[in-house]
């Protein structure tokens, strides 16, 4: 086995990658030589959270888009790995929505037993992919930030996992040109803390707006106004949070929105989303894709139509997350070690992709997308030796989360769940969320 | 002629390159074809302002360091074109210290009449260069943001002109991790007043911290804090303002100074200065230099000794700025049309470096560096027909305006001086600085 695999990414989704492989070595396989690159000088994608804001320390896009007191929004019993219990790391069973500490801890302990750190160049930057069609292979520019230095080398395979949470979209609206207060997008929040005592809008209806919004008003935000363009969020919102219809413009200080009304604001925070965007790839081997289920060009959800030597994980619109990944990453694996085959005719890879599309759009029932992603989950899984596990049983969790939220939006993170890997029953957390504004592991784990 | 020359940016730097070439051709000498890159959707570099912090909407980190109410720091008779005044851009003359919605106006008036707009192609990213020693050539890979389309082309030269106060220097202190409030590099410094009825720490002790220090002070904030490494900048600031030595750390919102002092902050702005930083040019290319006037590896400042095909604008640590830049420009077009030889001896091109770094470090004092750039100036336009002004008296005028800042920082602004261009006298400006709250381009120009 003399083949090569880089991985662009030590997330969830790369880690994922990293620990199939070492798993397949470890039950006596030959595995390829892996190299993971990361930009950043530590593990966990998303999940390594910095104070820093725009560009790193490298003057690199900072990647991390986490804020400080951010709590799952899902219920842990939907994420839990097959091959790694939150039980097996905690030595307990936790309560149901873990802060992020927490949840890194969670990601590290898999990693750290399985021993891969050292399969990772941290702090280099993909500068570039080349595909060589006469020669088969991928030649990819790195730039190790600690020594300065660019340097090529050559791959079989190219593993991209490097997430689409990062690169903010950002919308200009009449009037923030001269805006005198801040304007920030979701990437770039991090301490709820500051807009203490301030009006806050909030522009748009998802995961962000809903969570951010939650934030600021935990911490202490004088009011919230939330701003949706096609569909209010409708939950049972406190009394100093209020949605509107789109915004128009903004004039001085205040906010105008699509029903006529105004609001003045000190703060306008950007939940407008976020891009796939690989500034290292050329046209050949860029995904293009909306945010969705089915997601664009990719065979089975993670093998690129135009070029199958090249991999995505993770691209998806998520129900599912670090089961998803590690599903995915097994299946890449067994693709590379020539256990899978992957068609030869693209016909049939497209095929496929249009298959997903079509079945993801006949319905835009929440239940019918969840259903829809945990199928997925199964069909790759059923492929492999990643542990099965209750997928439906993980889709019982997204759906009573769901009515959690219906029922007390500020009181959803206070509810529990039965774990599906093994079985046991979440604890209550000691503190209702809205309360518990010390979030830290030492304080979340005092259960 | 049949030559192509990339120019990387149009800002202040490149947009005197595009000049420089339209200059000759102007006077019928032929020229090569000029392409230049712009990532941002319009020109003027640092100068074309924007609300947007971190990333752009395309992704890119954002190149604007510039704040809202943001003025010359130093006197415009020590900047302006000799080819182009400012009398001759507004029809009279000016004050001296314009906000840089004026300054945007005027860079932008020089290259309207040269006519050098569609040399130029916008929301067009430089992801790589490649040098290739066999063809001697270029290739540039180019990713057109509008269209979502990467391609290469070949040039024959590459002047990078991209810039070096966009990427920002940002430390870490202990206790950034757990702080409270906003921590926030100047290059994401924008409205002044989001900082009102603050306390705000300032840490630096070079322009940005003087200048956005009186921004916040201008605006209102409650206190102005500054921290100093080495030595404190020394001005007779107002009574809400102190200087302090180094931050030590951060405790909660309590910031620790070398001396033992303490100051609770609401928020903490980095005026740490910004890297010279490529990510699109591999090491054989790459300048590695400090902030200095005798900046490293460059033959006369602008022609990299390790490929004298590649050329540098504005590289250097700056008194002089755009006359500067001209001079630059006009010689590396003079280079390129032949007239001016570069050394093919490399040791040769390395005294020249080695000769100017030895004389910038035989004094430390202001005068002499002024001096020594005025004498840089000088010595590229004593090479080219770029127009010959009187480079003393634009020194005398940044030696006065030192003077001014020494006797009232809160008012040297309120200063005029004799333009070394045309001679005219600046008229005083109708409100002083500290009390110009409106500073439009429509208000500043009713004298």
């Amino acid at each position: 086995m003399t083949k090569r695999v880089a991985v662009i990414g030590a997330g969830p989704s790369g880690l994922a990658q990293l620990r199939a492989f070492q798993s397949a070595s470890e039950k006596g396989e030959a595995i390829p030589e892996v190299v993971c690159f990361e930009k950043q000088s530590n593990w966990g994608g998303l999940w390594n959270y910095t104070w820093r804001t725009g560009v790193d320390e490298n003057g690199e896009p900072v990647h991390c888009s986490m804020y400080r007191y951010l709590w799952t929004n899902g219920p842990k019993e939907g994420l839990e790995f097959a091959d790694y219990s939150f039980e097996e790391h905690f030595g307990k069973q936790i309560a149901s929505y873990p802060p992020r500490a927490v949840m890194f801890d969670y990601i590290e302990g898999r990693v750290l037993k399985a021993g891969v750190r050292d399969w990772i160049r941290f702090s280099t930057v993909v500068r570039w992919v080349d595909f060589d069609e006469a020669t088969g292979l991928f030649t990819i520019t790195l730039h190790d930030m600690e020594a300065d230095r660019v340097y090529k080398e050559q791959f079989d395979h190219v593993i991209c996992a490097s997430g689409h949470f990062s690169s903010p979209n950002v919308p200009e609206y009449p009037g923030f040109e001269e805006f005198n207060g801040r304007i920030v997008h979701a990437h770039d929040f991090r301490d709820a803390r500051e807009f203490s005592g301030k009006d806050v809008l909030v522009l748009g209806a998802s995961y962000s707006a809903e969570d951010i919004g939650s934030q600021c008003w935990k911490y202490g935000a004088k009011s919230v106004t939330t701003a949706y363009r096609s569909a209010p969020m409708g939950f049972n919102w406190p009394d100093n949070w209020e949605e509107k219809p789109a915004l128009q413009k903004v004039e001085g200080m205040t906010a105008h929105f699509a029903d006529g009304s105004t609001k003045d604001v000190d703060a306008i925070i950007l939940c407008t989303g976020y891009r796939h965007y690989f500034p290292f790839l050329p046209d050949d081997l860029r995904l293009k894709t909306a945010n969705r289920l089915a997601t664009a060009d990719l065979w089975k959800g993670v093998v690129y139509v135009h070029n199958p030597k090249m991999f995505y994980l993770g691209m998806q619109d998520q129900w599912f997350t670090f089961n998803m990944f590690d599903a995915q990453a097994w299946y890449v694996r067994d693709i590379i070690l020539g256990k899978i085959e992957v068609p030869a005719d693209k016909q049939a890879l497209m095929a496929d992709v249009a298959e997903r599309e079509a079945r993801e759009e006949a319905s835009d029932d929440v239940k019918y997308a969840i259903k829809y992603q945990g199928a997925y989950v199964k069909e790759l899984i059923a492929e492999t030796d990643y542990p099965s596990f209750d997928v439906d049983g993980a889709c019982e969790a997204f759906f009573e989360w769901k009515a959690h939220k219906a029922e007390n939006i500020m009181g959803f993170r206070d509810n529990c769940y039965k774990s599906v890997i093994t079985g046991t029953m979440a604890p209550v957390h000691h503190t209702p969320w809205k309360d518990a504004l010390d979030d830290s592991m030492e304080v979340y784990l005092q259960n």
